[in-house]
């Protein structure tokens, strides 16, 4: 059992099977080796009329002969008495299957290994399902025994791209550009009304350490400390409860550079992507298409558009008048051939109206008997409606109408997909950068005081810098968020590089206390270079890449929506002895006299 | 500021000035550049004369010319009032420095740059210290200012080598053996009597997240899954309160193979370290020298020796019962050329005695009047003792002589290099595997109670199977240490793969509760593969690879000996409001009445 499989003399060197008791694996024998004599290694997929034992690993599955001369029986007997999902080692001699009986199928499928040797590794009990792609499982099975889902040959592909793809992007960013590969820390400081960040208790009584949200910090005092330009694929931490299809830790693909403005960052993400994307995806093109956060919500009602189909949002700032709405905005999703499934269609709240285009052109509508022959015209003809097809229309404010109908497009193309309308290849792939975003928004609580649309260390656009001390409302951030197919799958930015301004947004716009970034800012005062960077999360990104629609299908060991590890019963209760250390207790829900969540 | 370098009309698209403001880095400018235009950015080292900036970026030094000529005056206020430390962008053309005044010392000394345009990004204050290699700094404001620390060129190169480092080692596990990087979860279980991990409260009451010491638990579950080859450059945790040189979040090099043995693995690694090892740190050999536990206590009275001299542990059976120690055992180490020294050796407990040998080859010890004239002559005969050599001689049980000694002997180097004396060449790199531990060693407050050496996954040797039912003490394991000059700097072994054997050892031998790891179990019993693995210490391997005294001169950010991070005041005070929805609140000391730690 302790000699390593030699082939001619000689132990494997490289590949899969390098320094393994294997010769080869299940996946790659072909004609060529017929004749051979190899050794495989893997799990009994299943035993057909004790004839042959499917023999599965990671890269595929071989037919084994069982020898039936009486001289065998013992090999024989062993091999039939396997149960489903044993482990074993055969030797044998690679045969051609005789004419007929090929599996075209299979890649292995012109070939069959004929047993001479087994040794039994392991015997599998009964499993709670079955290793086969065709048998579904439930959610909470397959978390529950993940070691066995994953032996599924789509997690397997899963897992093994996202490992390729890692790779290829450290490639890119080491070898070919100079990055510095750098890790930060994930105990670090609690960010001042981080709500969203887990706590680890240390053991001086009253401190904590905090898990970050991302190493933003670290990557900028990176650019100070001169590393010039560094990534690191970073684990970050973020508590939200149980929001669907988030998951506590998760993973970014985070770079910084210095001495580089958004272009280039732009173009280093392009690039990054275009390198490591999957030859079997087939190529993407760059640069990618790009749309200011105007344009976005203006044409598609949202700041990420889904640019695959069409379907824009429509003004009709000439109906406003007819339909009596002199304050509002009027706005109109034209759905092709919705009318006949009017009533499969959502529709939410009475701002929206449905115009049906009749056969003949006539629309039927409530709102019909509102519309000059003129108006309807130029409706029909601005949507480029046509017969059969709806219009969903609505009035109102432009900051409710424009998510309304958003959202209403993309639940109306989910629709017409689920009857068979393709609107959305899916083995296409549409880039797309969103820029300009305004650097500040008005607090929801308090509308008079402004916050960061997405953190305090955003750079203005140079030329609205001077209205930071003037018009702070209308100063757009020099962001830039990477779309794919309608999901954010990045953002970043150029960074604030001097002390003085990164004082100001702080101390005069936002209203947070300066000292508890003092570390940030003295930073910055000593020599900073002008940097930015941006952050891809990995998870979302594979699970677009391979159209799985969670990303659990991509994590080896993802936790359930409630942030819970079934197989290992995490998070568990912990005794007030253990806890002693660091100087808490828990405060039980019933102790408190309610407040807490309850009954759990 | 926003158009970026173009190069003979086109974007660099490669190389570490690729889509940035510079064309060239500071440390790149040669002869051969003569005549081009050239654009830099860095930090200002210093200004000489009014004549020179010398500027800097991670790369190395440029000598910026200032121009004299009146037209240029303005230029020349802008450089010549320049902070050190501030940030710029130079534009000019390269020249030959005049005859005579070339830099040997410094790549780019033979050119120099005049400048002809000048950008300042940003202005630095006066810094708490200059950024100057020679410039001594207490470790303090080391930390505590790390991003001027990590400016300095011995930082730069220890994170660029561990980058480059940790790539090689990617492409070796990834490209060339196919193994699958997997990223686990840092959010885990907690594991029992896990006292050094760190817990992460829940948003349910008395749950806690657990963060792990090692992603044992689920490499294994990878095997099982069928994954094949596992790595990942993994974080893990470990709460130690402040262990000299320990940090409470490390990096493990960690890796798992199925249907391997123990032989594998090691080739698997010493590949791996051939293959990544910087060239600048010279070639070194494969394979590894191996050496059995047994050996290492014997020969070196330490389970990691430092085998880069000798001055081994020697066993002088035949003074027993003339240094009437019948029970026990009697050893020396013989110090070359200690005899001089004598009063600066350290001298420990009453086991120990000194022996000199004198000029004339006769003995100056108190001993010496126990042993006979045959007994001498076999002692110096056996130690190799010269005159001028110092013996130290203990006598007692074989489990505190060994130790003893195998620390004195490496107290003993330290003063002897000390000295002057040179035995351990500071660029040799001598790696050992250390093989055959126990598998099992007495508890020690319970000496009749078995644990682990290591941990409960290690499978025994193959002969020694049998002895887990009989006699488990006497057990070996499939465990293996890598040391590195007397360092350990990995460890691995073969684990269990079936359910059967690890129930024993968990519930007969080690009398632990399994249902803890009934996942595992349970996992094992579902078509486990034979498997095996490494886990690498990344920071101290760096640290030796690159001469550091410290673990934390190859870290980022590393925490204080106290774990804090001095910078930013991790860990912090967090509002009890803040801890209401993780159900815990802060046991202050003085509230418990005392048995904390107080006054902190």
């Amino acid at each position: 059992m302790f000699i390593f499989w030699v082939s001619a003399n000689s132990v494997l060197l490289s590949g899969p099977s390098s320094l393994s008791f294997r010769s080869h694996t299940c996946g790659e024998l072909r004609s060529d080796h017929v004749g051979h004599t190899v050794t495989l290694c893997g799990w009994v997929q299943y035993l057909r009329n004790d004839l042959f034992v499917i023999l599965r690993d990671f890269s595929g599955l071989t037919q084994i002969l069982i020898p039936q001369e009486e001289s065998a029986g013992h090999l024989k007997a062993v091999l039939c008495d396997l149960t489903a999902e044993s482990v074993i080692k055969v030797t044998g001699t690679v045969r051609q299957r005789p004419a007929g009986q090929e599996n075209k199928g299979m890649p292995t499928g012109d070939i069959e290994v004929l047993a001479e040797n087994v040794e039994v590794f392991n015997v599998s009990r009964k499993l709670p399902f079955e290793i086969k792609d065709f048998v579904k499982k439930s959610e909470s099975l397959r978390m529950q025994y993940r070691y066995l889902d994953l032996r599924s040959s789509h997690m397997q592909r899963n897992l093994r791209l996202r490992s390729e793809l890692v790779m290829r992007m450290r490639e890119f960013l080491c070898n070919v550009h100079g990055f510095v590969d750098v890790e930060t820390p994930t105990l670090f400081k609690r960010t001042p009304g981080g709500a969203k960040e887990f706590v680890v208790p240390s053991r001086e009584p009253g401190r904590f350490y905090s898990l970050p949200q991302s190493p933003q910090q670290f990557k900028q005092l990176l650019m100070v400390a001169g590393v010039d330009r560094y990534f690191q694929i970073a684990r970050c931490y973020r508590d939200e409860g149980s929001k669907p299809d988030r998951q506590p830790e998760f993973t970014q693909v985070d770079l910084e550079m210095s001495f580089v403005d958004q272009t280039g960052i732009m173009s280093i993400v392009e690039g990054l992507l275009q390198y490591s994307w999957p030859a079997e995806k087939g190529p993407i093109k760059v640069p990618f298409r790009t749309m200011t956060h105007e344009e976005a919500m203006r044409d598609y009602g949202v700041d990420k558009p889904d640019t695959r189909f069409s379907m824009k949002v429509g003004d009709f700032e000439f109906l406003r008048s007819a339909l009596s709405h002199p304050g509002g905005c009027v706005q109109a999703v034209c759905v092709p051939g919705g009318a006949v499934r009017k009533e499969t269609f959502p529709v939410a709240g009475s701002e929206l109206s449905l115009v049906l285009v009749r056969a003949d052109g006539t629309l039927k509508s409530p709102l019909k008997k509102l519309l000059s022959v003129s108006s309807t015209e130029a409706l029909l003809n601005r949507t480029g409606a046509k017969p059969g097809d709806l219009l969903l229309m609505a009035a109102g404010s432009l900051h409710t109408v424009r998510p309304l109908l958003g959202s209403l497009r993309l639940q109306c193309a989910d629709v017409l997909e689920s009857h068979g309308v393709s609107l959305r290849e899916p083995s296409v792939f549409h880039f797309l950068w969103v820029v300009d975003f305004p650097l500040f928004l008005p607090k929801e609580d308090e509308p008079e005081q402004l916050e960061s649309a997405h953190h305090p260390f955003t750079a203005p656009l140079p030329e609205d810098t001077h209205l930071l001390y003037t018009e702070p409302h209308k100063v757009r951030g020099q962001h830039y968020d990477l779309v794919l197919n309608g999901c954010e799958i990045g953002g970043g930015s150029i960074r604030i590089h001097r002390a003085s301004e990164q004082l100001h947004v702080l101390k005069n716009i936002l209203r947070e206390d300066p000292s508890l970034l003092s570390h940030l800012l003295e930073a910055l005062d000593s020599g900073a270079p002008p940097h930015g960077g941006i952050a891809l999360g990995l998870d979302r990104l594979v699970s677009i890449m391979v159209g799985a629609s969670s990303i659990r299908d991509v994590i080896a060991f993802p936790k359930s929506f409630r942030g819970h590890d079934i197989m290992s019963c995490a998070p568990d209760l912990v005794s007030e002895e253990e806890l002693k250390s660091y100087h808490i207790s828990v405060r039980w829900p019933t102790e408190q006299g309610g407040g807490g969540e309850e009954g759990k």
